[in-house]
């Protein structure tokens, strides 16, 4: 006996129960036109997973309980399983409010199938608190449902047995965390295997970040090989943020055979229905003929924030399905950020987008990406030079603009940036405690960020307006990590496409831009021979200093600060400095620390200073930044969640840093008092 | 035998074990001198509790270790109960992390008490997940590690005996939320007092919120009669932050005797040893001399942020202490601000500030707030005028400066505006793919916004560097919540003060700033009496429309969009409507709605634009927003959490709407299409 299987891998638009139950209900009755006998659908694929605070608002909790029903009834000869937020409103969450479960329900002939815990769902057990995740904020544990009823994790965690092709079979059905069991006390595949599951089905809405797959081929894949169980795996696709972090899902939805390798895939950020057939029998995985990657035209709403009527795609012969497998980290962040970056756009309904550009590479790599999503008709590049800009700089913009065959204008700041300065300096400031008159005087520092702000609140928000689209925010990781930009100037623009990159993963993209993406030297190569500098003083120009960041060192100190998951700090880069084997702990280019530095002491500065800015300062400019698309491991934002606080060095950082200029024979030096007002 | 109790209500500084220990070892030696024989410390008092995710730096849990056994050893004579974090390095959280509890210990001459855990400390079990908090997300629960451990709570929860006065003593000793038991599944205090406690000890670090202490004299209150035994309610002082949002913390540690009430309480805002004696005989508290409310001179960091050498100040004679019992709301609203603004300016290293003045009344009260907080002479005040702004303003803007005899400059901005659009419109725009060049339009509306921006980010920003300082967001909720400001304009600055107040709130605090504050007319009668106004186009100034918000509707109705605990939405509105009920729901006058909307259809039309506003672009917004002197039940920021996501109108309301709008006989119109640009 054969039963066919198939995974609605669907875009979910969160907050929108009624457009994603208006695509569940197409894919039902595609799936049944398609001889499929279960259909599997994503973790809170009707009310979306990232919906901040909104699953306070009863009101909205009803209509998702609502289109729940919906998806019931379309259950007719064909069995259904999908994820819903289930809520009990005689029960309370700790907080008080209408208890609320992250579930998953199956459907069958218009029925629910009921479970052990008396509730006709399965409900997750792990919720996931760390990172971006918040289920513990809004969701109730099957654990603690199991000690407030009195009742068992065994006993919960049973199968739901399914008739499928006229036979009960025994479905393990389990929620995206209660996949990746490490460190719960609970191993729910474990508990579902032993009670005699005959399929093991997770249903997930897992985002998409850097590396992950790989982890779950290698997690689900041993466990599909101990229980030797096919282990199904349904993610969706879309986009879904928590204000500060834009996170992209790609899909992926798999099944993994007994010999725990990857049978068949959908592909990555595609709608698709995945069909496999499984022998219940020899326990085998079939996997079917999937030509249709593309389902639906993607946009679920229409004008009027309407549900849409649905038009399927065309089956196409030969689908561009991208396979993550054997490329390059740059192609894969590629695909993230086009992905992610357009359909945000698109969700805040921006088709035309200002692009400051510079010159430098963080500016035109992002033109570049924007051409890509937006059509390069739908952009204005805009070179705003002070005195300070050079002729190489000014000169490459131009040639972006000109490669990309885009819109290009110049606006020179230098009057405006005069003007201010006179203002501020010229306007007498009168005191109504002694009726006497003074005036205040504008540093050349304070001059670099006069001109920045010009740039971005002055110039790009303007003109964002004029043309009814937004700006960008260019800014990198390495930048937004000590705050080096200025608030409402470069920190500015409604999403920063970059922001989670370091300055390294800016360049390998900007070459696979050229190299791939466009096939041709968009990017001229100066911009990637340049020194890059912010050309806001006579001291920083592309001739002159440049940036005071050593891109080649502190991209990957500054990612062991936040992106170990054992956060880095200070005590711990000076132990390994002086075992000598930083480089290696960080993954930097060995050899690099003794070239940058020619004695502990310089190291030790540079390490304050930068330490100094990443705990101190920059965190209030990070507070106003603009979303962020994440990909990496950690993304600051709602991801990385910080505090403004003073920096703090640990004591034995201070021995440690005592005993190795004591052993340098240097002279121990008062650290620094930080620098908070450094800026772009 | 009476035993000397005290509370070391000290102000906590988040993220520096080092000197808050200092404070703490301190407070001892204090306490031996004066006879206690059990000092009690708040939760979290070596570490602070709003961290972010600093609690994933090892580094940083070794210190907190380490400064925790200095406490420990400096219990010599004394008992001492104190809250800090308590890892277990060879177990893990949830997230693989190492194993982190939120933990109250007791130390007696030099040792730790044992407990029924296995563990020398008391392990919080209730762990809140709630608005600003996050408990899950970094510590592990009492609940979770008896499961664990295969432990009953009711023999975890067992109280700990303590010899004092050299009698055992059966202390039961909980954390902050465990003593808020509505809706866990554990009553850590019954099961306490179940379990044979003879005192129970609560430790809290617990933000204030208006209203909140009402609640808990209510709740402790009620244990204390309930299980015949005294209740010490320990809480800190000090500010915390998570980013968007910035707690006061009030102190107003107390005593519930048996009968329920409050014996004795130590003052808001003010570090105190609050002494008293308890008979154990007789389960009687006697309250004792408690003259020296103010203990430290609060700054525990020196300018080169090492811990500094405390100073006791000298015991004032008559304490002025604040009581918020019969207070009205602005007085309590003062405190708060006052407290959180100063502090938080300190902790920023801010000394001057700049306030754009508008001669509206929200940059009037924020300039009478900084006015008391930095001193007059380390203000500016910044009258910003276009063509659009009235006599009427600008004199009342000169008042307040004149008033509060503080700095004042007016720096017109119309020149600015005129060269922005000039460039804007006059530069031509290149497209490389035609070849041609085209130019722009700006829009009146766009102009309005140029007036903003140019006021925010490029006078105020530049007059706040160049004098030094920082400038002001002087936005209110009732802004905030339909972004009813400008990006980079008016929201903008390093903090908003006002951001947590309604305008009708903000009214409220002026007058009271005029009649208990400064006690005469600062701000004068003419910025209560004139109609808010952005004064930004011929639309819109103090003589013509003026705010298209109707604050003494609105205010309550955006309340209940996100200060309900139980959020509504749209559909509640309409059904309240409906009902005719909903200015009783909302809270707000009697009559007002009948005057407001001349139909059903106006009503409609303005519940929908505003929810939109709310619900989309606003959202947006506030991601970028300065972080919110927090005093609500519910502020925005990190304590509502917000996604960015596409309004939605529940299937209910559709229904309510049209039911309604047929009633009236009107035709159904077309809900408008949201104005997602409206700015300020």
């Amino acid at each position: 006996m054969s039963i066919t299987i198939a995974c609605g891998q669907m875009e979910v638009l969160p907050g929108r129960p009624d457009v994603n139950t208006n695509k569940i209900l197409d894919l039902i009755e595609k799936a049944k036109t398609e001889g499929v006998d279960l259909l599997v659908f994503p973790e809170m694929s009707i009310p979306g997973y990232l919906l901040g605070d909104l699953w306070e608002q009863p009101a909205f909790l009803k209509d998702c309980e609502h289109f729940g029903e919906q998806v019931i009834a379309a259950s007719q000869n064909i069995t259904v399983i999908f994820g819903n937020v289930a809520i009990d409103w005689q029960k309370y969450n700790e907080d008080g409010r209408p208890r609320k479960y992250n579930a998953a329900f199956i459907a069958q002939n218009g029925k629910l199938l009921p479970t052990n815990t008396g509730y006709p769902f399965i409900i997750k057990n792990s919720l996931p608190n760390y990172r971006e995740f918040d289920d513990k904020r809004h969701f109730y544990s099957l654990n603690w449902l199991c000690q407030e009823q009195k009742l068992t994790l065994k006993k919960a965690l049973h199968p739901v047995p399914v008739t499928l092709q006229g036979k009960k079979t025994k479905l393990g059905v389990f929620l995206c965390e209660d996949g990746w069991t490490e460190h719960y006390l609970t191993d729910v595949p474990a508990m579902l295997a032993g009670n005699g599951a005959e399929l093991l089905v997770n249903i997930s809405c897992s985002p998409f970040t850097l590396g992950k797959n790989n982890k779950r081929h290698r997690v689900f894949g041993q466990q599909a090989t101990q229980f030797q169980l096919p282990v199904i795996y349904c993610n969706n696709i879309g986009i879904q943020n928590n204000g500060k972090n834009i996170y992209t899902f790609d899909g992926c939805s798999c099944v993994y055979g007994i010999n725990g390798k990857v049978l068949c895939q959908a592909p990555m950020f595609e709608e698709s229905l995945l069909r496999f057939s499984w022998n219940k029998k020899s326990n085998k995985i079939a996997v079917m003929d999937n030509t249709m990657p593309s389902l639906f035209d993607t946009q679920g709403c229409d004008k009027n924030n309407a549900p849409k009527k649905l038009k399927i795609r065309k089956p196409k012969t030969s689908p561009e399905v991208f396979d993550e497998t054997n490329q390059p980290e740059a192609a894969i962040i590629y695909k993230a950020l086009e992905y992610g970056t357009s359909h945000f756009l698109e969700q805040c309904g921006i088709k035309y987008m200002v692009i400051g550009i510079s010159g430098g590479i963080d500016s035109a790599v992002s033109a570049a990406l924007y051409a890509k999503i937006l059509g390069p008709q739908n952009l204005i590049l805009v070179n705003m030079p002070s005195r300070y800009n050079s002729g190489t700089t000014k000169e490459i913009a131009q040639l972006v603009a000109q490669n990309l065959k885009t819109n290009y204008m110049i606006i020179p700041i230098q009057e405006s940036v005069n003007h201010t300065v006179a203002q501020l300096t010229e306007n007498p400031i009168h005191n109504y405690a002694t009726n006497r008159d003074f005036k205040l005087d504008v540093t050349s520092f304070q001059r670099e960020n006069i001109q920045a702000r010009d740039r971005g609140a002055r110039i790009q928000a303007g003109l964002a307006a004029a043309m009814g689209g937004g700006f960008s925010c260019n800014s990198n990781k390495s930048e937004l990590t000590v705050g080096y930009a200025t608030f409402y100037g470069d920190i500015a623009g409604v999403v920063a496409p970059l922001g989670d990159l370091w300055k390294h993963q800016v360049y390998e993209l900007g070459h696979y831009l050229n190299e791939h993406v466009f096939q041709k030297e968009i990017l001229p190569p100066q911009v990637f021979s340049i020194k890059p500098s912010a050309e806001l003083s006579q001291a920083q120009t592309v001739g002159n200093g440049g940036d005071p960041l050593i891109y080649e060192y502190h991209d990957y100190l500054f990612s062991s600060f936040i992106e170990k998951w054992n956060k880095a700090a200070p005590e711990d880069i000076l132990e390994h400095y002086q075992a000598q084997d930083l480089e290696t702990y960080l993954g930097c280019t060995a050899g690099l620390i003794t070239k940058l530095f020619p004695s502990p002491a310089a190291f030790i500065q540079d390490l304050e200073k930068w330490f100094k800015l990443f705990a101190g300062f920059s965190v209030a400019k990070r507070i106003q930044a603009p979303p962020v698309i994440s990909v990496s491991r950690r993304a600051y934002g709602y991801d990385h969640r910080e505090a403004q606080l003073v920096p703090y060095f640990s004591l034995h950082y201070q021995e440690l840093k005592a005993a190795i200029l004591e052993a340098a024979e240097v002279t121990v030096q008062k650290a620094p008092i930080p620098d908070i007002t450094l800026k772009k």
